[in-house]
């Protein structure tokens, strides 16, 4: 610590998830990129897939030391993925991380999953914050998804942000084919797909005569185009999405500012 | 019914907000727009605030009656904002309304606010299904706020929607300062400031002497510029975001292309 040089050559990696400290898609991500600088994990202690940028306002968080693997610091927080975030940079760190990473998320989260996604939002929330970050995502939903090639694409990209990034904001949302690493075709840079789920609860009675009702939905692409990160999945690509937190619709500002008057 | 005429001269309204079926603010949007078309409350049966995009996933939604005015349809669901918005369309409506409003939310949700707010989530989701939405919220975090100015802005600006709108993706983030009719100077056509909070959380010991956190933060504004939703909420205007869901960062989608070799 007391050599300054040295200290840069070790970035702080705070690393984080929407599927719990024990995921095994959060292990895969901290394996991909143990060595290339001091990594902290502080992910949430249950899952929290869907929580979007929820955070918890109502009641306090707590947080407390976890085993993740040798060599490495982890921390359970009670709260959702972005409360993570934020607990992590306050109380936890005490500073600022170089680099925040989320996932590796067990299932898709491309187009507009992006919005609901745990994962992006607590890599969105650490852009926010400028911090430079990064949310993973596997096409396999299962507990048992083979991470091997998608720990090279993981470890690949994050080399290209710790090497080439200036943009503090920088925010990337790069989902990963499951396929073997044979099958995979590199990395395309995409636009976020015109797509979206149809909604179709489903209606069961509980002992008592009551209806409830299970979210369910039929994923649609809207989207013909060949630069979206629909596409490329679909064509072994693992797809790269620059992501932006500034929501303006600055086309339709220009619209209401020129036809609504008040 | 049966005078098609009839019909497309009674839009109908879904109303929704995260503060809760029972909010005073809900209440004020429903009397500012309850003659303009058929008027649908789902809203959540509890404080949601600070849900963000967060959708019900690992268990089922409920959703009952629930009386919040005479003439007006309304039920209380047991998921979040979004989740209110998805339910209504597939379960209570069993369509798509013309318009959703959401809110009136007790508190600001300007600048990046849009992000965690519950209130303007609701209105994405519908904007993501093709329904035209707007989000309002009153400057004022009291359940006893004085919404006699929001209203006619809110009655207003839901009016020329329904006059002009031909874009089903249309979403617009309103904040209304806290003040007499008089004090405000009009409407203003804004984009997202660049603002956000810096995190400060409040640690206290339990009984048992462990350690737990209250999210609390000081809201900082970094954007000097006098076309933001800051800018115009600080003098007295009406602040109007078109907000958009396509997170896509077109200019570092280019400078990736062009600089990013894998």
């Amino acid at each position: 610590m007391s050599n300054p040089s040295e200290e840069t050559k070790r970035p702080i990696i705070l690393i984080t998830n929407d599927d719990s400290i024990a995921a095994p898609g959060l292990r895969a991500l901290v394996e991909a990129v143990k060595d290339l600088g001091r990594i902290v994990v502080v992910a949430p202690d249950k899952p929290q897939s869907g929580m979007g940028h929820a955070i918890t306002i109502g009641h306090p968080l707590r947080f407390q030391s976890a085993f993740l693997m040798d060599g490495v610091e982890a921390y359970a927080c009670s709260g959702t993925p972005v409360d993570c975030v934020k607990i992590a940079v306050d109380k936890i760190l005490h500073q600022k991380p170089d680099l925040c990473l989320s996932g590796i998320n067990h299932g898709a989260n491309h187009s507009i999953n992006v919005i609901y996604s745990g994962t992006m939002s607590a890599a969105m929330e650490a852009a926010i914050e400028s911090i430079p970050a990064a949310g993973f995502s596997i096409l396999d939903y299962s507990m048992n998804a083979d991470f091997s090639a998608a720990k090279k694409y993981v470890r690949s990209i994050t080399e290209h942000i710790l090497a080439t990034n200036t943009n503090k904001h920088l925010l990337l949302n790069v989902n990963i084919p499951a396929l073997p690493e044979s099958f995979l075709k590199g990395v395309k840079v995409c636009r976020q797909a015109n797509a979206k789920y149809e909604e179709d609860f489903e209606e069961r009675k509980d002992p008592h005569g009551k209806s409830y009702y299970w979210l369910t939905g039929q994923f649609i692409n809207f989207d013909e185009g060949d630069d979206t990160d629909v596409w490329a999945l679909a064509n072994n690509y693992v797809s790269l999405v620059p992501v932006q937190f500034d929501l303006t619709n600055y086309e339709m500002k220009l619209e209401l500012e020129k036809n609504w008057k008040f």
